[in-house]
């Protein structure tokens, strides 16, 4: 037993910081969460689901945790990748201004992200051409990054970096803890996501499901080089989300996680309920002017689904006590 | 640190047999291979990757182990999911013999497999609706369970479960003692394999990357249901293993494992090369008529490129002890 002993000492070793954090979740969990029926309901779901004496109990294979990011994990007013994509074509356009006549690059312009719905496949075509023509995988890694080290927030003046939702950093930690392995599914580009999620949210490559292009895997001087093309791959939102978490996971999610917007995450919170056995689903609510942003779906969809569902619906302003890392220390 | 340490063994009590199994694989590494240049080249790479003193050190988080399947994890003489397709065809025939009037199946019918090569688009879609028409993912699931609990090998009359390679199961295991997340990366249907990967190799579901069909979420009977389609998502073969790769890790593979064949494998491998930082790249060449099967590609190209590359041979013949386990109980 001593060799077990020490061998798993030696397995953990490697991740002590994150051990740590969870000891301090387990005694308070999640700490930037008002007392109420959201947080109660989260802890009362996950003692549950990991008490092997209870019914419900659910081996750690299976625990299987996805969320959407803008709008549920960061905020989406702007898009922050929309702001990136801006950065790139206006980067583009100095030196070339013929790409400004796609109606779709001029609405995308003026900040019209919503277009994107409205686009033909030519547009959407001529958007990746305009983004994707020549730039290899590496290349594309390395205007994200530059982007995140120096765009700001155009109201709020942080780096985007700073606009993660803490009691939802602590919500993924809380449930790694309790053993879940925590998936990002997101409309978002899964090679812009990946680039950020290991260091915003404990979140490896691999566990990022996004919308993505098609890739090749090609000769370029003297070796085969992966690169971009301007062919849409996946578009993962509303029915995409199921179907791509199908291929990437092959499990229902026990736990699902979206938000108030275009109702694009209702199809994610239906699959992951339709598992056998338990399961949680839940819908942040955008009502904080004052902190963050209070706006509504037009049709209402994603909060009239999870009143007919029985899924949580999270308030911003009342169930957190911080919604972003960087207002706690202006407090201080 | 007391409570640190409960913790830790808390966190490993439920990997208890894995941490069982790493143990006797630290003690005495890969048993079922003879001592040679292919076991040494294993030991040496990973001894000096997950050395912190090397510089040719790699992270934990980065030790991605990419192994194709059909030939390389379990025998594909006759291919595996080729035999379960037949028993589904001849199960289908029985009801509508019409089915059979399609050329590739036919072909199929007659073991030419390679005929899929040859196919058209259109006998690709047709061969799909065959099989998948009506046919949601949980029934699926159901048939290529019944498949793996009934059906047997042709020639070696043990069922298709008792055909993986003891000393490529040994090395999966040798790989996560050492820290290494592994990965399936073949041209099989991904759905096929998720139903025994765990079993089989200790490969959970999401990390099985394979051949798709297109799914849709659409209502039926007053719900959604996650539906297989006729049309084909990825043909997960050649070229197009590193594009899903990146797809699905998002990371350079440091371990990528393959098999001569079709040289099928070959751009995997070549990709997992290019990663900067040390990576090892392995082909089992079929040359044991005795113990299992020999045979060649018609051009060479894997050895041709193993050679070329510096990637490691490992043959069957020379380097296995043990080659099925089942043959093991039949020596005793």
């Amino acid at each position: 037993m001593s060799v077990l002993v020490a061998f798993a000492l030696t397995l953990n070793l490697a991740t002590l910081p994150t051990v740590a954090v969870g000891i301090s979740n387990l005694l308070n969990p999640l700490p930037s969460w008002h007392s109420g029926s959201a947080k109660s309901a989260i802890i009362d779901f996950v003692d549950q689901i990991t008490d092997e004496a209870s019914s419900d109990y659910i081996p750690v294979e299976d625990r299987i945790a996805v969320f959407d990011n803008d709008g549920t994990l960061w905020s989406e007013r702007p898009l922050i990748q929309g702001a990136f994509i801006m950065s790139q074509l206006q980067q583009k356009a100095a030196k070339d201004p013929t790409i400004m006549q796609s109606s779709l690059i001029q609405a995308l312009a003026q900040g019209d992200v919503a277009y994107l719905y409205k686009a033909t496949a030519a547009d959407i075509t001529n958007l990746l051409a305009v983004l994707n023509t020549g730039v290899s995988e590496v290349e594309f890694n390395q205007e994200v990054e530059a982007f995140f080290k120096t765009a700001t927030h155009p109201q709020l003046n942080v780096p985007y970096t700073e606009l993660t939702f803490k009691p939802m950093v602590e919500l993924l930690e809380y449930l790694r803890v309790n053993g879940f392995q925590t998936w990002i599914c997101s409309g978002g580009g899964v090679n812009f996501m990946r680039v950020v999620s290991e260091q915003l949210y404990g979140i490896p490559p691999q566990q990022v499901i996004g919308s993505s292009v098609q890739k090749e895997f090609v000769p370029e001087e003297g070796k085969f080089v992966l690169t971009r093309t301007d062919k849409l791959g996946s578009f993962n939102d509303k029915s995409v989300k199921p179907v791509n978490i199908d291929l990437h996971i092959g499990k229902y999610p026990v736990f699902a996680a979206g938000n108030v917007k275009s109702g694009g995450d209702i199809a994610m919170l239906t699959y992951s309920q339709e598992r056998s056995g338990p399961s949680f689903q839940m819908i942040v609510n955008h009502d904080d002017a004052e902190r963050e942003f209070a706006y509504t779906e037009p049709d209402n969809a994603s909060l009239n689904a999870a009143t007919a569902n029985g899924w949580q619906i999270v308030s911003i302003k009342q169930d957190w006590k911080t919604v972003f890392s960087y207002q706690e220390h202006e407090k201080d």
